[in-house]
């Protein structure tokens, strides 16, 4: 299926504009990247990479996209034909997905000509700042769950195909399952789920409700125990499955009071291995209060799907660099005052301490510091139009555990703060060990 | 391209324990609607329907649906074979596309075998929670902008497919058109844009750019001229296009005191007819503080994908009603303190006073009191499983404009309060005269 039209009408016209006036071919370097994380954030997560390089394959326009266009006269014959023709023949490069970011950091680079780089401008945008926005807030979530695995089950509170893109950019951040079958499907992300209160609600009594469950599913399902009072589920559920009943969830109420009655109950029952897992609107602060009680896994829905109150990650896609008649490139930048942007084709590079924990985000123009045991960021995922960069979800996965590990102690930190390591802007001779003293 | 698998993995697994049990089949009616609205909020619009129902025609389990479902166990077989068979053979009824909803509106009505109704719960919500909460937040911004066209300009901020969808809601609550070339091409909806700063930092001159643009797309083009200097840029748009360039854009800085700078300077140079668009992170609220300003159009995005500020619309599916074993209807609501739901099959009117105004939302089970005038809120979208209530977008947005002319005037407010009318909640023995003076 194509993505093409998953794009702004605006980059077609300039297309035409620029075909037209003989610029569409100026060899371009756009940037994507964030002025600043959401209010309070200390680091963000690259998430959405993989997405982006598996929708760059299908942004081509055939004709039903040509077809639409030329009916609605978006634009005239000439980019039509150029239109048809198109496949990015560029290079793109960028961070890691999995990594983290900071203000100012280069998410992506994408050179080409003028037009075949501009018109991926809406689709890189949405990808990036939907997953990156749900991969942030997720790892603030495993951060504040410690070892205890958090399961994404938020597909009915956001749109149903950002519901898959969620579940993976969630499980990218440490997750540990999904509810969505579908992400399941695509992105080979472990599922799961056994019932809901209409589940007990169908039933002539709770106990029938269980039974029918625990015959069908095993014993060791997970019940939902608060439909009716919730010491006389757990009783009846271990009644029913015994003490090799899998778990019982708790999906309203005082969770942390109850989940050390809950404990307290099946402990005394003999059921010492039945899991508790909590449920009801969690968020990263919720999932830190429980840390004390006796909770064996959380399941997180709205919050994480909304991005915890940054639903949207806030990239942007700029034109820093382009060619001028002779081919010479020529840095450029906005000059508004309140939106400006740094000109200038970026290298990115992590210093860490000598303990190799992150002490700042280099990002420059011109040539690169290299000093010793950085981390360089960029990583080649376009070249000359084959797609290079494609990785399993489970290598994402796992850098952003190294990754996460190699920040100070403070980036776990819930409270609002400044960016845990700071972005240093190094000009064109850099000094970074200089620079990064202030 | 099936819908089945945007689903979470219990529901499935419910429909293998009730299968089991005997009970798959009992007659059940699930009810979809909000405990709340988002904090501060007058009312909700209804968005969605017609997207739920096109979704619910290609939500059956083909091949490639069973095969990840077999391969990774998430069910028996005999819950396979009852899959394979799987097309909703129910009836639905909800409020109609475009309307208002309050707290308890039953803004869907789902009667079916339990098992059939359940396992639509997912892609339901998922649909409803994102569709209406950018329609009741696009509702908020076409108010605040009186009769001045709304732009949707957000495709960049939200998830690439939600951007599509997010189109349509803000066309139903008011939006003139959008950025999004799917959501033209899917839903009919009128799509527009120019340039971007990208193009003017292409030429070697703003003047370079600007005389592009004009030669190709036409004087009546939309200039965008805060990449430099305001000023300099509206006075050379208008040296190129004369007084006959369309609009100009305004993407930075202060907007009310540039409207009115750029408004007198059009005017002194004889382009009076020449528009003024701003689109710099406009919300309802900077909307509305634009309203003496001298500007023609407002270009929306990320607060208007977002919902600004209540991303997602916080629906739930309930089951409210189910048949025993003699097949007699029993209405059932779960008994946690925090999420109580009332049982019970729900009809819905609105009461109006003798001006045609909203006066009271009336909800209730059993016979409907039928006060002269008020309005039957809920239409059937599906009967028997074939879908009845498939309409255009037009008539959507033709509704949402009438049921919201006859909502009282505090309804625009910006300001947090309560909705706008109350939601009551009629038992069987309605009185609703006297139950709306409380």
């Amino acid at each position: 299926m194509s993505t093409a039209l998953l794009t702004d009408h605006y980059e077609l016209t300039m297309a035409q504009a620029a075909l037209h006036a003989g610029t569409a071919s100026r060899r371009s370097v756009f940037e994507l990247f964030g002025r600043r994380l959401p209010e309070g954030r200390r680091y963000g997560v690259v998430a959405g990479t993989g997405r982006f390089l598996e929708a760059l394959a299908d942004f081509t326009f055939g004709p039903e996209e040509i077809d639409h266009l030329a009916s609605h006269r978006v634009v005239d014959d000439t980019t039509l034909d150029y239109l048809k023709e198109y496949r990015f023949g560029g290079s793109i490069w960028g961070y890691a997905e999995g990594d983290m970011y900071f203000p100012g950091s280069p998410l992506l680079i994408v050179e080409g000509t003028f037009v075949e780089a501009v018109i991926l401008e809406t689709l890189a945008l949405s990808i990036y700042n939907h997953d990156c926005a749900v991969a942030s807030a997720a790892s603030r979530m495993t951060s504040a769950a410690g070892g205890r695995p958090c399961i994404e089950m938020g597909s009915r509170r956001t749109h149903e195909w950002a519901a898959v893109a969620a579940a993976r950019a969630a499980y990218i951040a440490g997750f540990s399952s999904t509810s969505n079958l579908e992400a399941a499907r695509r992105h080979g992300i472990p599922s799961g789920g056994t019932s809901a209160h209409s589940f007990t609600l169908l039933h002539d009594s709770e106990e029938a409700a269980f039974r029918a469950q625990i015959e069908s599913l095993g014993k060791d399902t997970t019940i939902l125990v608060d439909t009716y009072d919730v010491a006389g589920a757990v009783e009846r559920a271990v009644a029913l499955a015994g003490t090799e009943l899998g778990a019982v969830r708790l999906d309203s109420g005082d969770l942390v009071a109850q989940a050390h009655e809950v404990r307290a109950q099946l402990d005394a029952l003999g059921a010492t291995q039945t899991r508790i897992v909590v449920t009801s609107d969690l968020d990263e602060y919720a999932i830190a209060a429980l840390a004390a009680a006796p909770v064996d896994a959380y399941g997180v829905g709205t919050s994480l799907v909304t991005g915890s109150g940054a639903p949207t990650a806030g990239l942007v896609y700029k034109l820093v660099s382009r060619a001028d008649d002779s081919g010479t490139l020529i840095n450029v930048a906005k000059e508004s005052k309140d939106k400006a942007s740094i000109g200038g084709r970026k290298y990115a590079r992590r210093a860490l301490d000598e303990n190799g924990l992150a002490r700042g985000e280099l990002v420059g123009i011109g040539e690169e510091p290299g000093g010793p045991g950085d981390l360089d960021l960029l990583v080649p995922l376009v070249h000359d139009g084959d797609i290079v960069g494609l990785e399993p979800v489970e290598a994402a996965r796992d850098r952003h555990r190294e990754r996460l590990a190699q920040l100070p102690r403070k980036s776990r930190r819930l409270s609002k703060g400044e960016p845990v390591i700071p972005t240093v802007f190094v000009d064109e001779h850099p000094d970074p060990s200089l620079v990064l003293r202030h």
